[in-house]
């Protein structure tokens, strides 16, 4: 299959091209302001913003499937800039579908979060796709916005849990903790650590696995269809944060930043992914890899 | 033409009933949670977010047009309760869009609001359509992502500036100030009058030009084309206030309030509506005429 992912220069694009270059598919790229060193990627510099750009890429690539990953993704930094979360992940996502639709038959897989489900009662998790989506940050509207385009159109949505591994923005919190961790190994750092909201549970899923879920999707996921891609299973970040720690061998201490709290996180978002299970997909690696692999590659 | 109103009982929707009965239409009205007593006008209480109900409404009164209003409107609120503002905004425009689908051959008008476009340079004003939108805050991200999906399905969309008139509920600035103005009056509150912001400037239309828009643009608008609804000259708020306090004829003092202040505030937004008037539009009233009927409606 020729496969087109947007956003390739991210976090998931260099580990789902990886993914699906080893699956014996070939891979375009779009970036737009990053640079990226993927071999065998060929790569187009293209502003999703710009409609005629994009189908000229998309005409020119003729994708047999569009795996749409580019957009903004930081929750706190929504509250600051919601304008370009919108022009980006909505108004972007509608130019993905539209050049998609120009050029024929190309499926369209959109890559959202489980952002979009909002504050959801415990006795109703793990979460299934039927719950309502109730998006409470401007990230979560723009994302479950997006996907309604989506689905409508007959796109395909990986409602995507914590995605977790090497290559994150250290914006995000694992990989902010163990930049931190390197830079206290380092002697950069007191041995102070810097956190947010530590109460907070999640459903990690390794990098690898999500990117397994994307590639599985954008070929036998249903038209219109919206799949969780989860591991089932929650742990408070507090938990995360001690299994880095302890893997990292350092022993440090842990303060609380204000900074760093956001005006609104979920307590808890766990998925069933059983959807997404039943076209075969299950999750290999477990949340001691992910941290294994993210200190690897920070620790220097 | 045979027109069903979604959100008949709010404020515009009383407005536009008595215009399109004026007009020679029948009017079909839904409500949800408010009561109303329209004359002539056939009531069917849904919940937007009733799928299943709104299409057997809609399949019943089999409209030419359905104009949709209902919606939660208020800025302030929407930062509080972002959730209901995508589920009422966005699911509720889908589920408008899919009755009418399935309803065959009947057209959809979405009423949105200028606060899709967000901080909008003042040499870029009056604002035209083709201005990018850059939604702000949580009920405009809401607002901006149901035009997308209506734009999209081929109806059209209505993009009020502010419409001011009888009726309109005192969570918004110049029915608060008359409501205050009134209590004054009738010695139920010191002559204190407590404000927000008064130095943003607002395109004020009279609700019966408002009103008189939307009928035409369920008529005559070009499917899936957004029309800005505006007199094309902005007033601050201190402005309008002042011509309120004129009209009432009472002496009071301002103070501005905290609490009525709010998190984004667009300095201005002045729209132009060339491409309404070309439709055969145009203001009838002024800002004066509004505050006078808004005023005689309060003052008991």
């Amino acid at each position: 299959m020729r496969v087109l992912v947007t956003g390739v220069g991210g976090f998931l694009g260099s580990h789902l091209a990886g993914r699906l270059l080893d699956r014996g598919h070939a891979v375009v790229g779009t970036t737009w302001g990053t640079s990226t060193d993927l071999l065998r990627v060929e790569l187009h510099e293209v502003d999703l913003l710009d409609p005629v750009g994009l189908a000229s890429v998309v005409r020119t690539v003729m994708p047999e499937a569009i795996i749409h990953l580019a957009g903004l993704s930081h929750v706190g930094e929504s509250w600051q800039r919601p304008a370009d979360y919108f022009q980006v992940n909505v108004l972007g996502t509608e130019n993905v579908l539209d050049a998609a639709l120009e050029a024929g038959n190309c499926r369209v897989l959109l890559a959202s979060s489980a952002e979009v489900y909002g504050l959801v009662p415990e006795e109703r998790q793990p979460i299934v796709e039927t719950e309502p989506v109730a998006p409470r940050t401007p990230y979560a509207l723009t994302k479950a916005a997006a996907e309604r385009l989506t689905v409508r159109a007959g796109g395909v949505v990986a409602r995507c849990f914590n995605l977790v591994g090497p290559g994150q923005s250290d914006r995000f919190a694992l990989p902010a903790f163990a930049s931190q961790l390197a830079a206290i190994k380092k002697g950069e750092q007191d041995a102070v650590l810097k956190v947010g909201n530590l109460s907070a549970r999640r459903d990690f899923v390794h990098v690898s696995d999500g990117v397994a879920a994307l590639a599985l999707l954008a070929e036998l996921g249903n038209p219109g269809e919206i799949y969780n891609v989860a591991s089932g299973r929650a742990f408070s970040i507090a938990e995360a944060l001690d299994r880095l720690i302890s893997i990292s061998g350092l022993k440090v201490e842990i303060k609380e930043d204000k900074e760093r709290l956001r005006p609104v996180d979920m307590p808890l978002l766990e998925g069933d992914a059983a959807k997404l299970r039943a076209l075969g997909w299950k999750p290999e690696k477990d949340l001691d890899a992910a941290l294994g692999e993210l200190w690897a590659a920070v620790r220097g």
